[in-house]
């Protein structure tokens, strides 16, 4: 059986609806029992020897190694075989094959993928994919929905989820709020800054700041993050001036200080407890269940704050969340403007 | 007993040799039974209430507090006291404290430790520490001798301990050398070459590329990453022209593809076997006792490939090394020029 190979689809007479669209969800119909197929499952077809050739604008027959040079779509064709082998049928999203509630919001769906034992004619969607190699940049804007699908260099898949969720994580809001003092004596230093007299529950309970005296410390002065600082300050908690201490925030890293407080801010006012995450390489930590520092429980999420036109390199996106899989910790990116709201992004592997 | 701050350093008469230098290793001695103290020295002194004050210029007695803020040697204050509290001995590396081979050839020592029992008076060195802030940047260049201890901005303490390792890590370049055939039938894709019938070898023994057919496939066409393309066409393995195949990577990744491709081949040189490190977010994992497919160890090493004038962020160093420690391997950076060769960095955690 062969298919034409014109105006960017490839189609197929002869039985091909009853064959490939009914049994095995490739392709869409035409008239008749003709389907038109995308270049992927075409070289699908070619692949598996159900199709011996298309001819293309030449005369010519090509096989699939012709065809696949020819047509240049390796990296979806290994996305595409890999989710075949796993026992999924998926269409090319591409405009008028899919409903466009199926391809999404996001007009970066590649791939529509249907649960197992459902097809193209059934109307569930399991996943949409959207397939990158490595070197590609992705928007962050465009994360959320889809399944991110990178082919790396060598032609090893990596699949990406990516959700939405809000600021609280599991966070009770209602649970264990503490509210600091007012007017703590403290003191602006390069970087950080020292309360010198903290009562015990501005650490043990808010959890705010760090022993001078080293982490073993039950007492005595706290270091503050110039985050923490910014925002106990911006309470009223510190008798420093907020405005001082955001300034000393910019002199350190620029705008990136206020967006940092912004999200730090968000999850505070969500009811987690957000802590530096330097020893995992992120902006912080949160506690999302915390009560006191006695009954700490592992820290749930992992929090690095981008700007909202960020764009990822699938590289540092995988090696963000397999860090956070390997603590077994959420990563989550605050896409943060300076002025205006922050936008969630969740990042996990996924095995379809 | 109190001290004289003066031209940078605190002065301390009485027993003060004996007391301070002879007995607990601080400061240096001066003319008779006096010493002098670095700031961070005095701090940690005026801390333990050893000294009661220290006078300044305006003959006014500063404790503690003011003493460190005055000085703004917190951050110092967080590292020298952590040394301590773990049992070590350490004098700050000013210039004429210490001897100039005990301060490394970097003239970015901050300290210079002493091994647990031993003191300034004796002749043997445990560490070279360099002091960091989370924000501060970090030239790739002056790591390899000493230990970085970053303070993160809560005040925790990491500490980093760098070398100079070689090419080879633990590779036996005698062992299993694999010499690929010429003149290989591949085609150069968009940022990946496929070899189409390859012998079984290539991928066996000499571990190229991936098989087209997906990961279980144990024959068929391998893709191969660009990378690998252009080594192997170099050595005549392939019919294809190297300097395309290079063109190619240029245009996929700008002069970061020369850069990984030199990292590449002097791994391949010193025996070991790289392969794409994206699932662990770096260029290359290594395995460094490869003999065949079927009998593969647990790669070894993660290498990442940067310039050498490159500066860590020190949170950057952090998620590279927190994850390479996670999976059990060796985080190496190859400070590769384009044209000159190449020095290899490897950074773990240490704990003192």
């Amino acid at each position: 059986m062969q298919g034409t190979f014109e105006g960017g689809t490839v189609r197929v007479g002869g039985d091909a609806r009853q064959r490939f669209y009914d049994a095995r969800g490739y392709g869409r119909p035409l008239e008749g029992n003709r389907i038109e197929l995308a270049p992927v499952e075409a070289a699908h077809l070619l692949f598996r020897g159900d199709l011996d050739g298309v001819v293309g604008s030449d005369g010519e027959a090509m096989d699939f190694r012709t065809f696949l040079v020819a047509t240049d779509v390796a990296l979806e064709f290994v996305v595409y075989k890999d989710l075949r082998d796993r026992g999924f049928y998926l269409s090319p999203a591409r405009d008028g094959w899919v409903d466009a509630d199926d391809a999404g919001a996001a007009s970066d769906t590649d791939f529509v993928v249907y649960p197992r034992g459902k097809g193209p004619a059934d109307d569930e969607v399991a996943y949409r994919v959207r397939v990158a190699g490595e070197r590609e940049t992705i928007a962050a804007a465009a994360l959320g929905e889809v399944v991110l699908a990178v082919v790396d260099e060598e032609g090893e898949l990596t699949y990406f989820e990516t959700g939405r969720p809000d600021a609280a994580g599991d966070a009770d809001a209602e649970g264990s709020r503490y509210d600091p003092p007012v007017g703590l004596d403290a003191a602006l230093l390069a970087d950080r800054a020292v309360v010198w007299d903290p009562p015990a529950d501005l650490h043990d309970r808010g959890f705010y700041g760090q022993r001078l005296h080293g982490r073993n410390a039950e007492s005595g002065p706290l270091q503050l993050s110039l985050v923490e600082a910014a925002y106990l300050a911006r309470r009223g908690a510190l008798a420093l001036d907020e405005p001082r201490v955001v300034e000393r925030g910019r002199d350190v890293e620029g705008e990136r200080f206020d967006r940092r407080l912004r999200a730090y801010a968000a999850l505070r006012a969500a009811g987690s407890v957000p802590k530096s995450g330097f020893k995992f390489g992120a902006d912080f930590r949160t506690y999302d269940t915390f009560t006191t520092v006695d009954e700490m429980d592992h820290s749930t999420r992992l929090i690095r704050v981008v700007a909202p036109d960020h764009t990822f390199l699938p590289r540092d996106l995988s090696l963000d969340v397999r860090l956070a899989g390997g603590v077994r910790k959420r990563m989550v990116f605050a896409l943060t403007d300076v002025n205006e709201g922050i936008d969630w992004l969740s990042v996990a592997r996924l095995t379809p």
